[in-house]
């Protein structure tokens, strides 16, 4: 089993050498200028991490990990577009739009949505794809919910916006190990999308920050934490990995 | 077998009930209104078709047919874009940006994405989604060079931006019904894209129209029906619905 920081090599290495579709043309640039650009990479460690646990090889969960990136960031690169957040700085360097026009931003990010569904079908079954599509949609209601204030509650917001592609990191490595997504896996993925943006609120000053304290946010936030704990010591897997993902989550900095 | 104005209302009732995903909330309302609003539907009725004359039944063929009609709205929204063609007006009515502002437009067009490939993942097999996946990508590829005039012909750009997903909508189908996608198949659907943009371009006065002149574009329109009435004849299927469909994409006056 494989260290957390040797999975994300593995995982740079397969979004470096992705091959992208031949009638992209052009485009491919801007594509591979979207996913590079010092990502985390936490949805597709997470996703290797689980099928190791479940005692699959790494290279067979890379393609799953790697669609679950590519919609992270098909989604970057539309939040970013002027329509939306209008962000024209992402990570420290011209978001796709910015850099490459706005035409090219929204094609840029259709197809990073394509060729995420192109490698998830890559596996015997349509589960992955099935897990794909059900939280893209999830993640694009919760976008939908933000950009016209109507969300009625901000967890449900985050559990669309954030948790569904967290949940998909989990299921889709699930389902590509041909196991079923047992109640303790969906704890799992649960918890760890709430840890995330919990944290991510706390770094920021946003969100539950801003509506319940940082104290509060903290409190929840470790609450999740050892909430998605316990989801593992239910399961009969090495979860060695994964409680290292957890705490790092918990306690991440940047 | 059902006649194409039967698999035609077919295809119009499947797309009305579609059960869109529950998440996506108030979206849902921008996505219908993309779908409907009087198109042709030639591309599922082709899908149908094709799954009839290879012996499935036209319910089974539903999802696929949908997921490629899908797309083809999903195409039409973001092409409307302002950013893009910038067109305000689709079918006599405001597209869909117009209707709902350029942000909902944008996560319209994502969502139909996703949901196509919800519809592809349905079956048995994970062919229908790369088949999907192959063309979405083509024509986003075709996009991609017509926005920045860099197609080096407009034969291959059209082949990309309109044939691709004709392409599709015939080996979704083929696929769907768990037979191999024979040269003939492969012929005639290109064929058949190629009739469609030709006939599409004498009608609009553009595209061949403006490089080679009309008379050129109606004998180049006559010889792909031809070609594509040629490969039907080495497939041992009941084409007589595929023949009447070549028939009406080649006299089309609308």
């Amino acid at each position: 089993m494989r260290s957390a920081e040797e999975l994300r090599a593995l995982v740079e290495d397969a979004l470096t050498e992705l091959a992208l579709h031949e009638d992209l043309a052009g485009l491919d640039e801007a594509l591979r200028y979207s996913v590079e650009g010092g990502g985390k990479r936490i949805r597709p460690v997470l996703c290797v991490a689980v099928g190791e646990a479940l005692g699959g090889e790494a290279e067979q969960l890379l393609p799953a990990a790697c669609a679950v990136e590519l919609v992270h960031s098909f989604s970057l690169v539309h939040d970013d577009l002027p329509a939306l957040d209008d962000d024209a700085v992402r990570r420290g360097r011209a978001s796709t739009w910015s850099h490459y026009g706005e035409a090219v931003g929204i094609l840029a990010g259709d197809a990073l949505l394509a060729e995420a569904f192109r490698l998830a079908a890559s596996y015997p079954t349509t589960a992955v794809v099935r897990e794909l599509a059900d939280a893209t949609l999830g993640m694009i209601g919760g976008q939908y919910l933000d950009v016209t204030a109507s969300a009625t509650d901000l967890a449900s917001l985050n559990r669309l916006k954030t948790g569904r592609l967290f949940e998909a990191a989990v299921r889709c490595a699930v389902v590509a190990c041909g196991a079923e997504i047992q109640a303790p896996w969906r704890a799992f993925a649960q918890e760890l999308g709430a840890l995330f943006q919990l944290v991510d609120d706390l770094l920021d000053g946003d969100g539950t920050v801003l509506a319940y304290g940082a104290d509060e946010t903290r409190r929840r936030a470790d609450e999740a934490a050892e909430r998605a704990a316990a989801a593992l010591s239910e399961l009969e897997v090495d979860s060695t990995v994964l409680r290292g993902l957890v705490e790092s989550l918990a306690t991440r900095t940047a």
